[in-house]
């Protein structure tokens, strides 16, 4: 069973699987080399050394590496750290991901079903058969399935992209009908395609950064690649639906400053991108929220990306309160 | 019945009702006195020019009256004017609003009756207290129910004010609860009370253009003085819950540079932002496309307020082609 | 008599008033429960920890209480912490603010007359009457003698308030008769109005923070409240002359990006804005010269919220040096 | 006496001065050469024609020459027109400027004895030097005394520049001493030297426009260099006074993108930005609310550069109103 | 040979090619059904009308069709009108494109060949294989040898694309050696593919302007796209050389706001960024100047959308004036 | 030779020169005086201390001042000082101002040589005139060859700016003639002119900072003073030429934002711009790639004024890769 780096006390034996982060060597002061690493997992990280054997282990697994190790956690200049004695290095399919990263609260598997449910009720041929395709492809789906919806802003946990689709697709249904005059169809299909890009954007397998592809082009392109892709292998998709649909993808930031190219130019754009970008926010408001509220406050830490702070008010007794994570206050001297 | 300036042609005689919209004398290369005015209706405008009897007309009637007068469209220039020989000043009740304003197509008491439902999910009694007091308030209805909800940009339409507000009220009830921790009490009461102030900003009874009100205090603030007023009637309304409404009401524009002197800090706040301008900007582009799109083009006019241009998609049959108000283009030369 | 932490040495004795910033329990090495403290007074702050009796005091006082406590100053860590033997709360009436908090350097009972007698220059009746109402209102004057202006930018201290207001009607009457035309009554009641919402926009008995209220409202909203509340009272109040004050009240931040709703639309309006500006914007500079500029130096340290250095030219012999504080370059190792 | 092109009517004969704005050679249908001028002065312009003696009158002025003309009002096409039967051109020195252009109400002689005065209250011997430099400096005078402040955005009249140099010298004098430590030689100086630069941005003897040396310099850079030029020719002026004083000067408009290189940096930069900007905005506005404010509205119209509507509030008897141009509303068919 | 609207006159016989802009019937004040028509070429436009055999003549042409006609140049209400007396139908093929649109000075096939030698520098395999794909595509190069760059901010006439394309990898060439550690290949041939998307963003052979595709998805997507179809084609085409060149081609507008969802993150792509606007910028402003200096003046008339003027020194004798289109200044009466 | 800080090891013996950048009395616990410095070079910075003959020592030197020293390098709470045994005055002379600060690459006099070999391709002798008057002032090229081109942003070293400016020469040589209708003569002239100013704007004989005169006037106003002290010297140096000439200077920067109270208006002024930009750019990201990019990655670390990450592309043999410099990774615990 995982042992995780928040639960590590003074002088505790452990045995359990981390992902080491950094990796390198130093010299002591009396010239003996050791190993220095940076070891996590999803409670948060901490220093280990290796003192002995050291040109061994120096062999046995690399930066980013999951890793089995045992040690004794010591406490050196008021910090803990890991004296290893063992370490050998593990394959990904030994460790749950989720042992190290953050993850939906829904059921993964789940909630693709769902997606793919709501996709059916694409009448439109071409975009229906255009959905199917990507629901086809296996290594699309697993990428699809795990990938975050972002680095840290909003769904920033695995299964958060696919989490932030459904909503999205969902909203859609129940907002379209509102107004007469939209396609639901062609407003269904770029909900669901919107932020496909995002599972090249980011890489998630050690840590959720951008990949160098995401951060040259972004998930905006990205993922009008892998449309027109797809749209390539379909007979007589026209043209126009093809453009509208793409200009969906292209312009669902709303805005130049946001990294879309086009603003939006039909009432489908505009709707898609209003509740996308209510999606994002509320969700990642309600994130922070949970985090980032100090105990006894009803104003959240300064959120540094909106620039300003959030308030959760309290004045009646059906007021759902964000479950805080419980931080015990207690510290040692 | 009512003959509108639109329908008027050379040679015809008229009789009918009209809104003096302009009035001042002038004198002909002869020497003679005579009145020049600028009769309007929901149509279109008219000059007329009225040369016998000036001294008793023109104390007939002033500028912003309603008047039922006679006369024959002659040519003069190359532009149609109304000889007029006789007029007379008419009571607003003798006048229906509709034959000089544009109105929302659905029913205004029937769209009155909606909300007034909708209101009664509000299940927090301070707040379910204070929208009765608006719904007895008949002053107040009488007023909210022809305003308009801006003067060209969106829902700029007798009743329109009405329109907006159910349909934002709507949204919230479709929204709210695809989110966990939203109140939805405090969203349908700020979401139908949001605008109110507007019935104090925008004058409608003769054109629709901004009250000196409106324009030094804006109704953001108007309606928040409303809303204190009421709220002071109601015994042991909680002073938090006041706050936070009026945070929902100041906020609801979602930045600084849109007038909102505070920008959204709860969730609540949050979603009405969104959730009302997506309605305003779909309907004042559907508005803006019914109106503005050429014959035998896919694109609109530019919008100077959004500063772009707007496009109506064709690709397959179940496209709803917006209603295009029919333009005859024979010309005379 | 206070004893202020910035002079307390290493092994002093010490009683005296503290107000308390945190508390917190903790856990020594060998299991024991203490208390740590955080203990401030006007001239800095300080470590404070209970080893003994810990239950017992514990229960003694909260957060933002004032104690008073015996204790020594021990070195640890190189830093100077007090290590508690005694203490017990004290009430508010007990100590003087001024002893905790900075406070501005003219007496603040005789700025108060000063203003009042200002105020009497306002022949309009209406305005003339609402300025009664204010200072005969008790509890309003009790909060308006002490509220800082602002929490650090400018008149960042006890009384500061009234010494901005005051500045600023004293600045009106200066300018007013400068240019024909404008309404010195309207001008004079604004400027002594203007600020005043920043009463319930502050808390500023335990520290200068913003309340929710100022938070989620902003003073405007909250000072055009206090406004309309006496202006209530008021029989015959003109509603023009209601609508053109609150204008300037609303627009005295002259543009949207700096909270104010509405843009200054009358000449009254826009002198305010400027001499407003220009109050804040002077003593805020020269409060910061005079802390902020490092011996030696005629640069200031780098302002955040303006953005840039400030300079203290020297080339002559009546240049009035700002006060510095003196400040003793001795370190110990 | 002057006869206005504003007071012409058809039929009347003219014999007056006018300036020439423009000067082409145009062609009857029926192929002979004539004139066509447009004449201007203080109240209007009007289109002239010469049919007869073209070649001699051709060559007897040009194109912004003052002329003399003799000729009769014609109505051609709804627009009166000047039919010219003699034309000479006159000296400058035979017209009063003020029958062409805006001049300030004030007396131009009075206003710089005014302004010398208060230039005398500056100790400081080296800006009290440099200041006298310039009084001593006849052809910056004649020119310093007929400049406008801008082409119309405040002071936009002969006479303008001084009118508002004077103003802002008087504004610092009543609230330099309002503050401590601000140095009252060194912002009178700079007051009165600020925008001397304009004498050479600006052309004002055919029209107000904008020099070369005025769009590609600008104002602030043209008057540094005549300070610059002046401050050589004093012996032991001190480097950094130099440097502070014409920092004032560079950083008087406040911001980068008014055109300022540098932002204020000392109170008395501060200061002098707040001032003389009121002084533009005030007095500006207060014009335009003369000219722009249509009869029996209390809103002016749409203010271009500012982007706004102003208002003059009503609601007491002692308000003063604007004096508005009278205009007749009589026009003819 | 082509006779041009700008040289018609009154009572000329007409028989000439045109391209018709506007098509639609209108109504005699007798009743006759006749035709009005834009007709345009590359000197301007002018009205025609068709009187007779209307029934005929409207089914022989369409509004963006090239015709051949004949008739009579008429005077109506002060402009020329073509009375049309015989109108057919002619194919593009029997027009020059240079009789309707401008063109380039240089001869297109003589730069394209300029360009496909420069294209010859690329060493790198991939990317030279990348070029060659374009160079033997037949329906791409007749498109882009005629394409303009922009609809009318710099290069805006047939062949305009091509030139600014030679220009800019003639740039890339003079300039990349002059800093060490930039790759020459990817730099030329990023310059040479980086606008080629514009040759489905403009429509060019009726009038100048956007295609849906251009306005709803914009010449960066559609170039990418194409780049993308040819890369595909090519095997082993590396991917980071791929992702870095279509990065070059994202980022080429430099800023979010010029709509480039990506800024420049190599030092390849800034640079191409700098001299692909130096490019634009300098050959946009040298047209504006030759059409919008009026004569006798060294200003440009103000340029919309840099917001500002354009001076034309003249101070010593190399200057060279740009060629200013000659324009009589006769006018009839 | 020089022994540099960065080289310093635990009980080494030192004997080099340094530069004291700060100086400062303390006292040690058991009561005694000694001296704190901090001594700077080329190579990083280090704290030293003087404990005996502390009097004497203290008067031998000032902060600021290059020194001779001795003693021995110890550890202390981790970190290295230097416990100096004696300490003496240098003058400027003996030392190599490049041990103590970063210098350029190139030969400072070799790249002096070849920008006047530059200049003398302006032919116009005005310019030329203008150009041999900086040439021949020794004082002027004293600094002009050691100035940086800022504090950090780009050639941030001694010689940079000389190295700049000679960069920005070339380049308007290799693409002026890309160009017809541009002056070579103008372009050349102000590119050795533009930065000028900055050898007033930067200190940089003891640390690279901002002189007084370079934050309150900056380098493009002191620039133009030079150059106006020079042009006073030539007899007959035109009027218009030298506008055009500091309007080139005064814009060079673009933007208002930028610094420039003007905005390019002449095609050289634009072009000036563009490569100056360029030049600074290219030459500050390739010295931030240098130095900023982690060993093993392709990204550099985020750029605080550009607010972007850059990044060096890998993917073919000839990509020629910056230089870095090489750290050890060696620790010690």
């Amino acid at each position: 069973m995982k042992t995780f780096t928040a639960d590590i006390k003074e002088n505790d034996f452990i045995d359990s699987l981390f992902l080491v982060k950094e990796k390198s060597s130093s010299v002591t002061k009396t010239g003996n080399i050791y190993l220095r690493l940076k070891l996590v997992d999803r409670s948060g990280e901490m220093e280990g050394r290796i003192w002995t054997s050291v040109e061994t282990f120096a062999e046995a697994f690399e930066k980013d590496d999951f890793v089995r190790l045992k040690g004794k956690a010591v406490s050196f200049q008021e910090h803990l750290q890991l004296n290893i004695t063992h370490i050998e290095r593990v394959e990904e399919e030994a460790i749950h991901l989720s042992d190290f990263f953050p993850v939906a609260e829904r059921d993964i598997d789940e909630m693709l079903q769902s997606l793919i449910e709501i996709s059916k009720e694409v009448k439109n041929q071409h975009l229906n058969q255009l959905l199917h395709l990507f629901w086809e492809d296996r290594p699309f789906l697993e990428r699809f399935k795990v990938a975050p919806a972002s680095k840290w802003l909003h769904h920033p946990y695995l299964g958060g992209l696919l989490e932030h689709t459904l909503s999205l697709a969902q909203l859609v249904l129940k907002n379209v009908c509102h107004y007469t005059g939209l396609n639901v169809d062609l407003l269904l299909t770029a909900s669901i395609l919107h932020d496909l890009g995002k599972i090249d954007e980011l890489s998630y397998h050690r840590s959720f950064d951008y990949s160098d592809e995401g951060r040259l082009l972004g998930h905006i392109i990205l993922g009008i690649e892998r449309v027109e892709n797809k749209i390539r292998q379909i007979e007589g998709f026209p043209k126009d639906l093809s453009t509208v649909l793409k200009h969906l993808l292209l312009s669902h930031h709303g805005q130049y400053s946001w990294g879309s190219p086009k603003r939006p130019m039909t009432l489908e754009a505009v709707m898609l991108h209003y509740l996308d970008d209510m999606d994002a926010k509320i969700n990642g408001i309600r994130d922070f929220l949970r985090k980032e509220v100090p105990d006894g406050s009803r104003w959240s830490a300064y959120h540094r990306t909106f620039e300003q702070y959030f308030y959760v008010p309290t004045f009646w007794e059906q007021v759902e309160l964000p479950d805080k994570i419980i931080k015990n206050g207690l510290e040692e001297e």
